[in-house]
């Protein structure tokens, strides 16, 4: 059975997934600037150690991304024009069908290496529909941003949620732990291990 | 230089220091059962590790203690009786003076094994002085609950903030990293470890 799974989702000590004030030069708020520092580092060539072998999940069994537009780009209402095609670059990371909720829809997006940005508004049940037969057997990952994952989670829809939590105090921001209507109390948690630079663990369903 | 020092405070995953409901059969209310379970095991004897460790540096160098009074009891409001002695029977684990922080006075009231618990009503910079007389040389530690540390955190005055992170899931409660107004961002995380029950994180000011 496929599953739905949010991989190294990053979150300060103090629960906050973002900052104050994001930006295009600063995506995930101030203060976040070591939010990801563990990730930098197990991305590098023959990085080893479970940073390493946790960000490496990620990408395994993988066909589809589901993602918010915050996550997609730091444009907020009607899109002034449509030459931002994210923050990756032309050949972005997923490699496969990766579906943006949007008010705002734009032309299906395809970019290089295989990586297809497809916007919609649909509600999310019916975007999992359809992510899971892109996917075509495979899981299907929600990238973020933090309102995307509380949105399937609030849904009992995430199967299983992979988070890491950061040596970093935002103090302010936006918590992922927010908007969830209890619906944690369904969730348990599986696993919990550290590196000297992230905690990570892992939910699922009870 | 004398310090102001937590230890071992422990909060769910989700940020929660305590649960829905807290109350004499339920202290740290519903959903909590498990918060505390990397202590117990800690507490037994020849316990050894990282658990075991962290247990231990709380009684370290600490001449005295202040609590809030949630702390010190389930009951709210005025003092129906004063038979109250507080959650550890005749001889608590402070063999020192302890300062209870409450709108509702009582004598002073001597234990067995050298605590004795001071009912004060004073602004906290006052209780701390006194309790860092009392201390005479050694560091005061503040034992809870999340609003009282939440008050000397606001004031800038705790010198070390050690956290646990157990792996559980509240859904609603009281949050440590609520109410703050931005002090968090005096600190920073200076160590951070975990063992199979628990994270523990170390907070110091920048």
């Amino acid at each position: 059975m496929a599953k739905l799974r949010v991989h190294n989702f990053t979150i300060t000590l103090d629960g906050y997934a973002a900052g104050p004030n994001q930006r295009l030069d600063v995506p995930f708020g101030d203060g976040m600037d070591e939010l990801h520092g563990w990730m930098t580092a197990a991305m590098e060539k023959d990085a080893t150690g479970v940073d390493a072998e946790r960000l490496n999940r990620w990408s395994e069994n993988v066909g589809a991304t589901i993602m918010g537009r915050n996550m997609f780009g730091p444009q907020r209402g009607p899109w002034e024009d449509e030459s931002w095609t994210g923050w990756w670059g032309p050949n972005p990371p997923y490699h496969h069908a990766t579906f943006v909720h949007t008010h705002h829809l734009r032309p299906d997006l395809p970019m290089e290496g295989g990586t297809t940005f497809y916007f919609t508004d649909a509600p999310i049940e019916e975007v999992l529909d359809r992510a899971f037969q892109a996917a075509d057997g495979q899981d299907v990952v929600i990238g973020g941003g933090a309102a995307t994952v509380q949105q399937y989670l609030r849904a009992g829809l995430i199967d299983e949620l992979n988070l890491v939590i950061a040596p970093v105090l935002a103090g302010a921001g936006i918590r992922l732990f927010d908007n969830l209507d209890g619906a944690l109390t369904q969730y348990r948690v599986s696993e919990q291990t550290s590196s000297a630079a992230a905690t990570h663990v892992q939910l699922v369903r009870r």
